[in-house]
């Protein structure tokens, strides 16, 4: 058990006036035990309290000799496991869940153990996930550091009349000879008008000259997510009002990072870049929020919208991904990876953001 | 909206006296809808009753401009999602939810409807999902096919020295090439004594002569799994004992598929199964049940196991997947998909079982 990172989240769950809580999420359990499990259907579930009796329930399905720093609880299918699980729960005082804990668990949970009251409080695991260590960061630029180089390669894979399911189709295989784990998420391609579809899944779209290509891709390195956008563009840009808007997006992308560092809201981040995509007039076009936190989830808690006041912390690592999307005719995003610093900010991606036309 | 289906979820949801459910698993709402959308952290449900208003809640991120059969409410992240959901429900009666609605969505839920009760209803969409009709049974069908195929050519691929990631990495290719989709499940990989161990996952231990070789694999074709594992192996039978568990597991394997019909207990074909290992002095390392349900998902509900008093249906589809595990030294699993039919019983896989050395 990771006590220090434990610590922190203890002192969440104290200040919301919480005794216990019961994690589930598996890469919180990682983050906390250093060992990850995915456990399907099984009940998985680290108890956490002020008093000091830590417990982990494992199915035993899962092999773990390890001494993982707090007492295991292990169960077969067959034994009346929420009934353990109940029994370790202080009764009349209030429980913590995670906000992933299925009604299948949660439901019975509630009938039968004695808790004063249920709160989703996984915020206090969160935040603490939100601020990542020294060994998270290094981590956290180990696997930018394959995807920048991974970014490079797919640029040279690119052929006029490939399908963006046969680009992706190659990903993997080099970010395996990079060192990567695998994915982070499923590479996203997106040739010509599809790069302006939301969450566009690769096809069997055909590359055409004058096709932008953009590429939303991320790979696993020792537990943590990379996430990295490069849009190009096939053997021409076709119009002045292309390469304008990949000029806008790439200067929205460059003026969000500008202003990084500890301290600032995040929506002041999100405006930074807004701005200059709605003074060029494309402030509709850019459809979403212009971030995400990501560590050991590559959707971690914490976002980069206008909605959100939070202040931000070192160790906080998040996405910079302004885009412009014109139905029917072209999709541009540009995202990095940054990490805000002590007394400052170090982007962790150093792919080139010029544009570039693949010949 | 696949009517039929529905209806079969709306008798049986009436058999537990329960007027309207919440689905919000998305393999569910694909059985139902025929629109497959992985909603990540955000919500997505589709709310069924008797009363027929049924409606489903999908976040504006998703695109979705065909014709569901059902009404769509739309929304953003911004927007009072919870109460939109909260408002379709009809106060003063239960609500069934699944067994995988988070505690993000339920513990708020349960604050805000007037539902009289909540029960986990998963069980009737999944008794629904458990007897596959026509058109799935064909699908099934055709992902064990490729997954025969496939077989064939990763045995191809083993070689004196490789690892057995090296040899798990080669496999989406095959199954890209071959018409699958993807992986149903990433492909376990167990040489000589990591067979042995229990959901192992593929590493860096590399083949030599006398190893025995597990490969427990599936692709996924038009949202339907295969799922499949033989056991070869290398150069060699090490000892008489290693032929002996081989043909152990594979008369069991055939023990089962023999009696196999409509109107019989899964656990009597756990047992047939069951017993040959046990006749055979190797019962306790035989440590799982028979096999699982499986569909749109590898793992569908449903088990072959000694507690299912459960009669077979026609349209139940499951493995059969008897193992012995000896530890440090082998492992061996032989697994079939299996159909239950209107008059008997159709095995999906057709790979050879015989002992195979390969050279």
């Amino acid at each position: 058990m990771n006590h220090s990172r434990l610590n922190v989240i203890l002192e969440k769950l104290e200040q919301r006036g919480l005794k216990q809580m019961l994690i589930s999420d598996p890469a919180s359990i990682f983050y906390l035990t250093g060992r990850y499990i995915d456990p399907g259907e099984r009940l998985l579930a680290l108890y956490v309290s002020q008093a000091g009796d830590h417990k982990i329930f494992i199915n035993n399905l899962f092999t773990v000799p390890e001494d993982l720093g707090v007492e295991k609880v292990r169960f077969a299918d067959t034994d009346d496991f929420m009934g353990l699980l109940s029994a370790c729960i202080h009764p009349g005082e209030a429980l913590g869940v995670d906000k992933i804990f299925p009604a299948r668990f949660l439901l019975p949970l509630m009938e039968r153990c004695g808790a004063s009251s249920y709160q989703v409080s996984s915020i206090c695991v969160d935040e603490a996930r939100a601020c990542k260590d020294m060994e998270e960061r290094e981590r956290m630029r180990a696997a930018s550091a394959i995807n920048d180089k991974a970014m490079a390669q797919f640029r040279t894979l690119v052929r006029e009349g490939m399908t963006e399911q046969e680009l992706a189709d190659q990903m993997l295989a080099v970010y395996k000879s990079l060192g990567a784990d695998g994915f982070s998420f499923k590479p996203l391609v997106g040739f010509g008008p599809n790069a302006a579809i939301g969450h566009h899944e690769p096809d069997h779209t055909r590359l055409k000259a004058g096709d932008c290509v953009l590429m939303d891709v991320g790979c696993l390195k020792d537990s943590y997510c990379a996430d990295m956008t490069r849009t190009f563009f096939f053997k021409k840009v076709p119009s002045e009002k292309h390469r304008e808007i990949y000029e806008i997006v790439r200067r929205a992308n460059e003026a969000a990072e500008a202003i990084l560092k500890p301290g600032i809201p995040l929506c002041e981040i999100d405006m930074a870049a807004r701005k200059v995509i709605e003074d060029a007039g494309y402030g509709p076009n850019f459809t979403h929020r212009l971030g995400h936190f990501i560590g050991l989830e590559v959707h971690d808690y914490g976002d980069v919208s206008s909605a959100n006041t939070t202040l931000t912390q070192p160790g906080n690592i998040f996405s910079i991904e302004p885009g412009i999307y014109v139905d029917g005719e072209v999709g541009v995003r540009i995202e990095d990876l940054v990490m805000i610093t002590e007394d400052g900010c170090e982007v962790l991606n150093h792919y080139p953001k010029v544009l570039d036309i693949i010949e």
